[in-house]
């Protein structure tokens, strides 16, 4: 799935490469989605993990970048895929939450909060929507891609967070 | 397209409904979901239009009110399918863009100029990645539903954008 995306994946091949039975794999994984999801979730986990340098804002934009890399290749492409198909296919729906997206946020919020403990993000924020204000803008740029997803839009995307968009307030 | 999403949309009904042949219909638009996003483009233009009243994170905080109701409706989830269908459909990606997303785009970009202009966003604020961060938002959330689209997370989206999620700086 990371190095060819969904269009070859069968649960033939995975077994070959496996060296276990299909019957095996059915047990575990009812669908090809949900065995694709599973495995890409682990697959990701190194490269898409968070630092903790004590500097959030350069860790999650260190993550970003990783985030924005992988969104570009052959598994971000697959993960749209099933995302895409998720809107119709309730199963599929329910196994993107559960063996995907809904660990990746945890691990978010563990960093965010982590973060807010330290006081480096205010105490009234709510950590659950930076997720989508970050990845979901990614997600949402590469879903319907009227704007390329570049360095320069995940910087932003730190840089407005942060600092917020007002402009500075002008002493009296 | 608004009031039953797009299950039992055909051209058959639309030109019915319309009092014209379905050739009329298929000379301006070649597909379904083109005739769909064109339609529901021009119903939503009055509901999702953006207030000027001189306080752009009021009209703003508005309009998005407005979007999350249109969103949870039927023609909201007939938009998710689109985009879901789109993500293995380069003829539907192409009409998406064209016929709805980059015209709501261009709507907000116009509206978040004119606040730049007057003082109210930072000069150095790149407007089209405040769509990806507002917008986006609720699209990450309605496409990958983990957490909800209520009106706090309304509110909390133009909170930590327009005055940013670090923790206010200690008078010396």
């Amino acid at each position: 799935m990371l190095s060819e995306g969904m269009a070859d994946l069968t649960f033939e091949r995975v077994a070959k490469a496996a060296g276990v039975s299909k019957t095996t794999l059915y047990k575990w994984w009812q669908s090809l989605g949900a065995l694709a999801l599973d495995g890409y979730f682990h697959a990701v986990h190194t490269t898409l993990s968070f630092a903790d340098t004590g500097d959030v804002r350069e860790d999650l934009r260190d993550q970003l970048h990783h985030h924005r890399r992988v969104m570009a290749g052959p598994g971000g492409h697959a993960l749209l895929e099933l995302i895409g198909a998720a809107q119709t296919d309730p199963d599929l729906a329910r196994a993107y939450r559960a063996l995907y997206s809904s660990g990746r946020r945890e691990l978010a919020y563990q960093r965010l909060t982590r973060a807010k403990e330290q006081g480096q993000i205010r105490e009234n924020v709510d950590v659950r929507v930076l997720v989508d204000q970050l990845w979901g803008a990614v997600y949402h740029r590469s879903l319907i891609p009227d704007e390329p997803v570049t360095p320069e839009f995940i910087d932003a995307l730190v840089d407005n967070l942060f600092d917020g968009i007002r402009p500075p307030e002008r002493k009296p």
